[in-house]
C-alpha cells in the first residue's frame, strides 16, 4: 500500500501517519519527492484495509497494491478451477451449455423444453421457481411445486439442474431439489444470501450485478468462498448501459478481464445481457470466442405465452441452431463439453 | 397501450394480435398509416402486462401508456404524502435532518455523536448495527448490541432512530429497536426483504440502487406499499458513474423527477453519493434547493478511527456548519423542520 | 408518429394539435381510450420532426415510428453494403484486417511494422499523422511528413492505407495521401468535419463516440451519406463504462444491433475498446464471432518507445498469432478476406 | 509518479525500468515491500508522461501524482479566476445569468426574448447561429445573418452575447460578432477548434462533453489556456446516463469537484442537462446552491414553434420566476451579479 501525502503536509502529520502504520505492526518507508512525499507500507496490507487512512489530515490518497479478494484471486490459486455440477464440468477447458425457460410454468411445458434442449446439446437445465420481478404484480413463480417439476424433469432427461434462490430462509428447501444454486444479478451484493449459500457445499452460479465492477463480483464470490464453499461459477449477464437499443450492455471483455484476476470459471448469459432474441446468437458466439466457460440461454417453446421474460427467449429450433455453432467454435478453440450420460465428453 | 406492427406484418398476424388482445377482455382499435399499422388497446392495461406481446410475430414494439406503479403514483394520490417517524415529519413541506455515524461502534462514541448532531439541529439519528460490506473481511457491525445502543442513545437525546436491516429473518428483531427501517441501495431489489418490511407498519427509508432508474425505485416502493405499509420515504444516494472523481454520481434531478411521478417523500444522502467530505456540504444544499424532503449525512467524531466509511464522514463541527446553512435555505424555500421535543416545528 | 395526450387534455387542446398536424399536410387519426387519448399521424413523418409537438399544451409524449436515418437504414437498402478501399472489400461477407501503429513515428519503424503485419495477413495499414491527444503537451503527430511515410510504406507493401483527419481544413491534404479517411470517436459528432469528408468520394471509417448510441452513430453516418459519399464503414471501439478494469467498455452487441438497422459495414477496434494488450485478442475474436466486418488492431514493434498509446499495442508476433485465429474463425463463419496483390481473396 | 512492479519482476527488468527513468533526467527510488516492489520517480513528472512505462515488461501499473493540467490547476493559480465578458464578471463570487433561445430565428423573436430576459435579470444573451444537430435534416441555423441579429439585439438591450462556434474556419467570423465563444459539448475534444479559439483573446464558454470526466474537461481547458487565452469558463450540462427519465444526468457534484482542482469559473446549464422544462428550475437552484458561478437557461416565447430544442425551453414568465429565486439564493450565499448598465451591480 502506498500513502500519498498532500503537498502542504506538515512534519507532525507525517509522524502521525507513520505512527499509525507502525501501531498496526507494519513498517513505513518514507520517500520525499520533488513535489510530493509518499509512504510505502511494508507488511500485511490487509491490516490497513480496516483503518481509514484517507481520513488522516495530510493524506491525499491511498493506493492499494494487493487485491482484497484472496481466495478468488489467481495469486492464491494459479490454475483455473473446474467446478463440477453432478457430473457436468465447468471451467479449465470445459464448456457448460445451460438452457431452459425463464420460469417453470408446468410439468408438460418443462418436459417439452427439456427434451428439446437436451437433444440440441444442452448439459444443464435451468428454470425459475422463485422469480425476482421488478413489479409486485408480475408473476412470482411456482415455488416448491416448481422445484419438484424441475428436479423430476432434470432426472428424466439426465440433465443436472440450476435454479435461483432469493430468500436466505429457503436455501435449505432449494438445496433439496437443485444441483446448483443461482444467485441473481439483483442479489449479487445480498451478503446475507451469499453467506447462506456459502455454508452449503453445492455449486453456486453467481451473476454479476448491473453496476458491479469485476472486482465487486470477485468480492461477492469471496463471501461464498470464505464460508468454505469453493464451487463458484461467475456469470456475465450485461451491465447497465445508456443505449436503449438493448436491455443491458453485454460486457464481453469482462470474461478475459476476470480470468486475468481469478481462477474461477465464468460463463455468459446473452439472454439477459441483450433482452433481444436476434442478438442472443451473435453474443453467445462472442462470449465463447472471448473465452467463456459456458453459455446460459433462455429457451421457451411458446414465447408469447411465457409468464416471464417471453420476448427474450429463443425457440427450441433457434437454440438448436446456435448450439450447433457453439459446438463448432468450441472445437476450434479446443474446448470440451461434458455429457452427463457418458460421464464426461 | 399501443402495439406497433412491423412493415411486413401479414393480415393473419394482425388478426392473431387482435384476438389475443380481445381474449384478455380488452378492445383493439386498428389504425393503418402510410408506413405502419398500429393497434390501440382500450381497457385495463395491467392485464396486458403479463402477456408478452412483443414475442408475437408481426409485432415491432409495444408502448405502454400507464405507469406500472399504482400506489406510488401521483395519479393515485395527488397530494404529497407526509411520513411521520415517532413525531418527526418528512415530506409535504417538512424537512428531515438525519445524521449519525455509519456504524454503531460503542455507547460512548454514539452518545458523543448524538449529542453533537442534536445540538446542531438533527432530528433523526442514524447508525448501522448490521453493515453490508463489499468485503467479507471488513467490519460487519455490532448486531443486537448495536441496536440497543442506538435505541438508548436516541431516547436519551430525544431523537427517533433509523437503522438498516439486511436479512428478512431479522426484520422482527430490528423492529423492536428502531423507529424506521432502512433498506440499503444494494438491497433495493431484494424483493424478499421489501415484502417483509412491507408487512410491518413502521416507516421505511428506501435507498435507490446504483443502477436503478427512478421508475425502478418506484416499483420497489410499490412492493412495500402493496403489502399495506404506506410509510415509505425514498432516498437518492448517487448512481454508478464513469468519473472516478467521486464515489458515485449524485443525481440531484432525480428529486424533482421523482416528485413529478410520485407522492412519496424523497430525501438525499450526499455522504454516500459523493464519498468525499468536501463535496458533502455543497451537495446537501443542492439537494434541498432541488426540493428534497430531507438530508442524510454521516457524522463521526474521529473519522480516522471509524470502523466503516470513515473518509466520507463529516466532523461534528462540519455538520453544525452545514446544518446551519440548510436551515437558512429551508427557511428561504418555506420548508419546516420537525423538532421532537416540542412535538412539531 | 403517435401523439399521446395527457389525461387532463381539453377539447380545444386536442383541436389545436390536430390543426397543427393538418397544417403540415398530414392526416390525424384520433383514438379515445379508457384512460388516454392518442392521435396517430398518417403521412410523411419527417415533416413532423422539425415541429416540436411535445411543447404543445396537452401533449404527453410523441412516439416516432420511422427511423430518422434514411440512407443508412436497412429499409432504404435491404442488402448489406460492400465498401471497397483500393481493392480491399469490407462488408457483405468480406472481412477487413486493419493493423498498424497508433502514430506514424519514422519511415524505418513504419516499414518494419508494415512488413510484419502484411506477413501476418493484414490487408489495410493504419497510422496517425494528426493525433487527437487529451493533453496539449502530448505528442501531436508528424503531420504531412507522416502522411508521405504512410502512403509510401503502403505502396511498398501493397497495403491500402487509412489515417485520421481531425481538421476540416486538412481534408483536401489528407485526401491526397490516404485511401480511406478515419473520423475518430471524439469527432463523431463534429458535423463540420463529417460534411467535409461527405463531399469527397473516398471511403470513410467512422468511429463510434464514447457516449453515442447506435442510432447516434447512424445519424452521423447519415451526415456523410447525405452529402453523396456512400462509402461509410462504422467502427465499434468501446463506450464509456464505470469499471476501471479496462479503458472503455467494448460493446460487442452493437455489431449485430447495428446490422439489424443498417446496411453499412461495421468493424471492431479492440485496441481502443479495451486499452489492454491481454484483452485485445479475446475481444478481436469476440467481435468477429458477433459478425463484425473487420478488425482494427494497433501494432507496434517497441511499445515502450511508442510516442502514443504504447501500452495498448500488440507486438508483431502477438498480432500474427491473433490474425491466424481470426482467419480460422472467419473460415468457420464463411467470411472472405481480400488480398490486394491478387485483386481479391 | 510511482511505478508498481509485478510480483514476478526480474532484477534485469527492474534495472531496465530504472535506466529508462534515469535516461529522462529523473531519479528513481527503489522500495522493496513484502509482496511488491515499487519505484518512486523524483523530478519533473511531465517528462515521464510521454514515455509509456506500462508497456515495459515487469511493470504492473503507473500511478501519477501531479495533475497533467498545469495552467488550469489550483496549484498553479490558488485564487479563483474572474472572467469578464464585456463588463459582466463570472467567477470569484460573481454569478452569470445567461439566457436566450437555442437558435436565433428572426430579429423580431430575438428582440422579444432579449427584452424579456433582460427584464427578468439576465446579464448575458445566448443564441445559436450555427447549430450542431444530430440529424443532417434538422435546422442548421441562420449563419452570419443570425450573428448580426444576435449582436444588434445584444447592443440594443445592453446584453453581451455568447454564441457557439463549430468550425475552426469560422472562428474569425464569429469573433467579429460575439463577446464570448461557446464550444459545445460534442466539440469538447475537438482539439483543432480548441486551439483556434485559444489563439483569440476572447472569453470561451467550454461545455463538458457527455462522457468527459472532470479531468478531461480541465485538459480541454488546458488546450485553450496553453495557447495564451486565459479567459475560460467551464459549463456542466449533464453527462450520459442510463435513466430515460431525463435527457442527460445533471452532475451537480462536478461543480465543487472542479473547484477543488481548478481556479476556473464553472456554470451550470440545466436546460441541456435535463431536457425537461419542469426539471430546469429545481436544477438551476441546485447548481447555484452547489457553488456554480452562473446559470445558463434556454428561453423561448413560443416553444412549440421553436426550430430547435423547443420542448426544453422555458417561457419568459417561467424564466422570470426562476431568476427571482436564483437572486434570492445568490444573496443568501453572498454572491454578486454584474449588471452591464451600471458597470457592476
Amino acid at each position: 500500500m502506498i500513502i500519498v501525502l498532500k503537498p502542504e503536509v506538515t512534519e507532525p502529520q507525517i509522524e502521525h501517519v507513520i505512527q499509525r502504520v507502525e501501531s498496526l505492526g507494519l513498517r513505513a518507508h518514507l520517500s520525499r519527492g520533488t513535489y510530493r512525499t509518499i509512504i510505502g507500507v511494508i507488511g500485511d496490507e490487509s491490516k490497513l484495509r480496516v483503518a481509514p487512512l484517507e481520513a488522516i489530515p495530510g493524506v491525499a490518497s491511498v493506493v492499494p497494491i494487493l487485491p482484497p479478494y484472496k481466495l478468488a484471486s489467481n495469486e492464491a490459486h494459479p490454475e483455473p478451477s473446474v467446478v463440477e455440477v453432478a457430473g457436468v464440468k465447468i471451467g479449465g477447458g470445459w464448456l457448460a451449455m445451460i438452457a431452459g425457460p425463464c420460469a417453470i410454468e408446468s410439468a408438460e411445458r418443462m418436459d417439452a423444453i427439456a427434451a428439446a434442449v437436451k437433444k440440441a446439446g444442452a448439459n444443464l437445465l435451468r428454470g425459475g421457481a422463485f422469480k425476482p420481478r421488478t413489479s409486485p404484480y408480475a408473476y412470482q413463480g411456482m415455488g416448491e411445486d416448481g422445484l419438484k417439476i424441475l428436479r423430476d424433469t432434470g432426472r428424466k432427461h439426465a440433465l443436472p439442474v440450476v435454479t435461483e434462490v432469493m430468500d436466505p430462509r429457503r436455501v435449505e428447501l432449494v438445496d433439496q431439489y437443485t444441483d446448483m444454486f443461482q444467485i441473481g444479478a439483483r442479489n449479487m451484493q445480498n451478503f446475507t444470501l451469499l453467506t447462506e449459500v456459502g455454508q452449503t457445499r453445492k455449486p453456486v452460479l453467481l451473476k454479476r450485478g448491473l453496476s458491479a465492477t469485476v472486482k465487486d463480483l470477485l468480492m461477492s464470490a469471496e463471501y461464498i468462498l470464505s464460508e468454505g464453499n469453493s464451487q463458484v461459477v461467475l456469470c456475465e449477464r450485461g451491465v447497465k448501459g445508456f443505449d436503449p437499443i438493448a436491455r443491458n450492455l453485454f460486457d464481453v471483455a469482462a470474461v478475459p478481464a476476470t480470468k486475468s484476476l481469478s481462477h474461477l470459471p465464468i460463463i455468459v448469459d446473452p439472454s439477459h445481457a441483450t433482452g433481444r432474441p436476434d442478438l442472443i446468437p451473435p453474443c453467445a458466439l462472442a462470449g465463447v470466442a472471448a473465452g467463456a466457460d459456458g453459455v446460459h440461454i433462455e429457451v421457451h417453446n411458446c414465447p408469447e405465452e411465457a409468464l416471464s421474460d417471453g420476448p427474450q427467449a429463443l425457440l427450441p429450433e433457434q437454440y438448436a441452431a446456435i448450439a450447433r455453432q457453439i459446438r463448432q467454435l468450441a472445437a476450434l478453440l479446443g474446448k470440451k463439453i461434458s455429457s452427463v450420460n457418458s460421464g464426461n465428453q
